[in-house]
């Protein structure tokens, strides 16, 4: 195959229209045309995360963004409690460590959703958490956690602000941010918004900046009080941003508004539950309890191995999957469905993966995956 | 006129070919072929930067690689000189502030080098400087400090490292880090290496890896020592890197080995003579004494207003250059002609600037400016 098809979990293919826009000639970002541009850009991400709070773009990766929602919302010794349960969910717990947070684990099995009772009581054990942090998807597991019973929780036990990483959930799932009064909100150029990575999103409600005013860790860069009043009074960012990919995001954003929020919403279900259904059939297992609908992460069949089945359907077959991260790369792989994938893309996808685990050693019917996932786009029609 | 050209100082015209290749399906930076790209890219760099230190890519702006590189090589409370004379040397001082460090300030009127005596003077005064901070060529005013003079009076009256933000000399100006024994150098992709802003560039060398194992400043997304062990020994970033400016970098880098480093040092200087002969018959005053190959920094005619003069040869003719900043606004206008510019650009640009100097209500003699260059073009061949 000639073809290369990447359904990884992020970063995810780009349509050709937003990789055209990259091709035309830079402009400058202190001029007019880029100030208009911005002011696009930022009210369709308002768009994308249903929030009329202030949202600003950042040039660096979620993990910068998400760094930088913790440092400026809470002060140093602050107590703040971080949903585990997988890489992502975990590095926060390193962030709130290394700037001398006094962190506490809210344990979760990788593969499980958190679990609500344990919240609540690590809620009241700790009255003086002012924050919570969670991987909403986690894209390690692939698990979606609940947000409505997750915020119920946070703002009926504590008066702790919920910071949401919403990297690979926001565009995905439908997260109204200001109908949940989610706090912060934090997402990626390279997931849902399908552009390249180099772009971070955060938006954040009157709760959390209020405590921007107090917070005492050492910042520049990531200083979002300097950040918020040069894009949302300027329409400029504070330092030289990544212009080409606010371009690019220009053209996706219009692309969701084209197709309309409900319907992106529903074509990643739809390609979830189809993706879901083949793999079963392929006799893996599902590992998250609580799927999300941005990627398929799954467990391979017994005296299969999974860095095989990657490295064979990318060498061979011309399409990037992602494997399992830590502990559960023997045995996991991950199929990412995020942005501006089809049905067909699913279906190479999936054709792709039969052949490459009957390379690896797996009894395969040929054609089960495919018949699965058409089987379920026709039940969903 | 319906073509536009980008001569400010950052960003810059991106050459065809790194547009093109920005255009092209996009890569996963978790694979072998990421890899490859990375340490060729890293090779380039490391040609460019003349040193065989570690060189790292980040994700951000110069600024956000400058910052890095003051708090992972300083302790808090650490003493700090930082070198003004513009925007970008006073910035360095804020960034030192903002984490504690005892920021010592140079001062340096703006348009003028650094004054070593002066510089001596201080340095003798803060036996315990750890770190002296220098814009080498600073974007805000023009000038280009000395570098061979300024790192021989570091190393003479103190144990201080020199950090240099070459954001627009690197590329532009011949300084070979290893041979000038410099300690830290940074740059940025949206300056001579000619691709869209998004990725910084940091090397440093082992006095300044030594002070990096002691650094108490809290970081996550800046932590060098976690992203040098990934860069150097598994040819990856710790956090998603900007993939397609990396795709891009590749083919300027490309570029820069076909034209060779001393023909693109050459060309910058050559550029810049014509430039400034250009000015000067415009009746501009050059504002540096000792002026950056990078850019051209000069005071318009008596009369005119240089918001002025920008808005109209950008808005009327096409041509987007740059302002002063601060307290230079009302005066000061600044051409680029830093990356993959041509002397066809240059005249382009002097054409235009010509026709906007007489709207904005100068007596310009036509061609003056395209004369003046062509000149100095001739004398150099």
């Amino acid at each position: 195959m000639t073809d290369s098809l990447l359904l990884s979990p992020g970063p995810v293919q780009v349509p050709e229209r937003a990789r055209q826009a990259m091709a035309r000639a830079l402009i400058h970002h202190r001029t007019p045309a880029f100030k208009e541009l911005f002011l696009e850009v930022q009210q369709g991400l308002q768009w994308v995360f249903q929030t009329e709070n202030p949202l600003l773009t950042l040039t660096c990766s979620g993990t910068g963004a998400f760094e930088a929602a913790m440092i400026n919302f809470s002060r140093r010794g602050d107590t703040v409690l971080a949903i585990g349960g997988g890489k992502f969910g975990e590095r926060w717990s390193g962030v709130g460590r290394a700037y001398g947070l006094n962190v506490v684990d809210v344990p979760v099995v990788w593969g499980n959703a958190v679990d609500l009772d344990l919240l609540g009581d690590l809620l009241e054990q700790h009255p003086e958490a002012s924050m919570v942090t969670v991987s909403l998807s986690e894209t390690s597991t692939g698990v979606l956690h609940p947000i409505e019973q997750l915020v119920e929780v946070v703002r009926s036990r504590s008066e702790a602000i919920l910071l949401v990483d919403g990297i690979t959930a926001v565009g995905v799932h439908d997260i109204p941010m200001d109908e949940l009064d989610i706090d912060v909100m934090v997402s990626g150029s390279q997931k849902a918004f399908g552009i390249p990575p180099g772009l971070a999103f955060l938006a954040a409600g009157d709760r959390a900046w209020e405590r921007a005013k107090n917070s005492d860790h050492p910042r520049y860069y990531f200083d979002l009080l300097r950040e918020r009043k040069k894009q949302m009074q300027d329409g400029q960012t504070a330092f030289t941003p990544a212009i080409s990919l606010i371009v690019a995001l220009r053209e996706v954003l219009e692309m969701m508004q084209e197709e309309g929020l409900e319907q992106v919403f529903a074509r990643h279900a739809s390609l979830a539950r189809a993706t879901r259904a083949a793999v079963i059939a392929l006799g893996m297992t599902l590992l998250p309890d609580r799927p999300s609908n941005g990627l398929t992460a799954a467990l391979v069949p017994d005296g299969v191995h999974a860095p095989d089945v990657c490295k064979t359907i990318r060498d061979v077959y011309g399409v990037t999957i992602a494997g399992g991260q830590e502990q559960l790369k023997p045995r996991l792989i991950r199929i990412g469905h995020m942005g501006f994938v089809t049905r067909h893309d699913v279906m190479m996808g999936l054709s792709a993966l039969e052949l490459a685990l009957a390379d690896c050693g797996h009894a395969v019917t040929p054609g089960v995956a495919v018949a699965a996932a058409q089987q379920s786009f026709a039940k969903q029609a």
